[in-house]
């Protein structure tokens, strides 16, 4: 518990420390989707963003933000997904070797997308205890500075930057939705837009770890990763928690049916590439979104679109 | 050959009398796909225009062009694609009734987003000539205006206003690539970028009337609709002919498996989705992109998104 909690000004100052890199993504809407959805949406498009998920955004203010001394002998993480593209594609950015342990049964297409920016792959078992045991290895052999998921504070500012350029580009936002998954850019938009407007999670049936961990008030471990929305399989992080609980995030829950409309309806009506795990709030505003919100303007962030098609 | 040819000036104008409609849709890049290309590559999203494509500009533009008493009794086109959807939404916008005269074969996909803007459809034969019986004794019925898909001034004019956007986004484009269908697009970008920036066409194999219409002097007939990329199989219009032969627009080829391959790769780089059509102009890029285009800025406009997922 002694991690130091980020705030509203470490997202503004993640911001300012990215912005030259990132992209600021545009926002899109669809009258049809509205007409169907029963609100007014504006969708944030971070599968536009760099790597092809909102994951660039955190990677980068996390090795901005390090001493040049601490990431002089290159980063290393472990994910089976955006975190690692992202992660890869920032140190090809910024010219440092990186590399990425990634479980054996992570799908191939996950792992292209990380070989595409350069890093090195480092396989590993599929347990958590298998991925840390081989980071530390790595880390060791290296010296590579560790850039986490989503338990980390510069990780969780960096994600806030995604709301707080929604915010600017429509003002007229009431509420801010987005997936949970490790909680990073949940976390990361309650600091960014919590003040402002609500803000609003979702998860899977599959995945509902964070649901439960906020209803019992403690962290509770991650469920089988079974859910098609991959990037939402992880547990909630604990620093990530500690933001999520004293803001009481409200969380829907959807199921995997659900989702897959969901993101069928996204890429038909906006015309946009989205994975499942981007589709979980909007399958949690479609389910009940009319009573919840009737005319309020509804804002969500389109977390990535890293997909096999 | 009486019919006025529009200019750059309209297009200026048709950019200020559409714009508080038409998105100013953004523009996208990605660094994977630009190493693909060995160009520098910024796509104009039009598959995030309004109704899923550029048609929503020409479409908008014809009918605010009208003296209000011309429109009054609603607006009829024939279209079995993104035009007919195109006008429907423009007439749902402004309140006016709207048929569509859709041959029988046309795809239940393209149907259902014609009726989604709520126009009315009438059905008819394949061949041209049922078109255009049918238009006509709609017209003759309903006093309905109208509006073609590409052979008119003023919706060549209002396509153009893309390439202006462009021109805008992104001040270093050097060159922008555009399909040929009927020539509305082409012949809108080359009033409106012409004189600045080299425009190129590209059009398939199987429908290449344009390419052939150019070298010989003068317009042939269109080419059974075979190609995939259906938004241009088409025959090049007699006023859009006359925009594209001064100028004289070079053309490039390219086969059906060409065009799929372009548009897998682009919905899985630049994460949106798109049409066959739109990739058409990439998969010339990609052909042979590299010798002619060396480190220039290419502009692309992509041009829909109107495909069943």
């Amino acid at each position: 518990m002694s991690a130091r909690l980020p705030n509203y000004r470490n997202v503004v100052a993640a911001r300012r420390r990215i912005r030259s890199h990132a992209c600021f993504t545009p926002v899109h809407s669809s009258p049809s989707l509205n007409a169907l959805a029963g609100v007014s949406l504006v969708v944030k498009c971070e599968n536009l963003q760099r790597s092809g998920s909102f994951k660039f955004r955190g990677a980068l203010n996390a090795v901005l933000s390090l001493p040049p001394a601490d990431r002089r002998l290159g980063v290393v993480t472990h994910s089976s997904g955006n975190h690692g593209a992202a992660l890869a594609a920032v140190a090809q950015l910024l010219g440092l070797p990186a590399t990425v342990v990634v479980p054996r049964n992570a799908s191939a297409f996950k792992r292209t997308a990380i070989k595409r920016y350069g890093a090195k792959i480092v396989l590993c078992g599929a347990t958590l205890a298998a991925r840390e045991k081989t980071l530390a290895q790595v880390q060791a052999a290296t010296g590579a500075y560790f850039v986490p998921p989503y338990d980390h504070a510069a990780v969780i500012a960096g994600q806030g930057t995604a709301a707080l350029e929604l915010l600017e580009q429509d003002s007229e936002v009431d509420e801010i939705w987005t997936p949970v998954g490790g909680g990073g850019l949940a976390a990361g938009t309650i600091l960014a837009a919590g003040e402002v407007v609500q803000v609003i999670g979702a998860e899977p049936e599959l995945a509902r770890d964070a649901y439960d961990s906020l209803r019992m008030g403690a962290r509770q471990p991650a469920l089988p990763p079974q859910t098609v929305a991959d990037g939402l399989r992880t547990a909630l992080g604990a620093l990530n928690f500690r933001v999520l609980q004293p803001y009481q995030l409200p969380i829907h829950l959807v199921s995997e049916a659900e989702i897959l409309a969901a993101q069928q309806l996204a890429m038909s009506c906006l015309k946009l590439v989205i994975e499942p795990s981007s589709a979980v709030p909007l399958a949690a505003l479609l389910k009940q979104g009319p009573q919840l919100c009737g005319t309020r303007r509804v804002g969500l962030i389109l977390t990535g679109g890293n997909i096999a098609l």
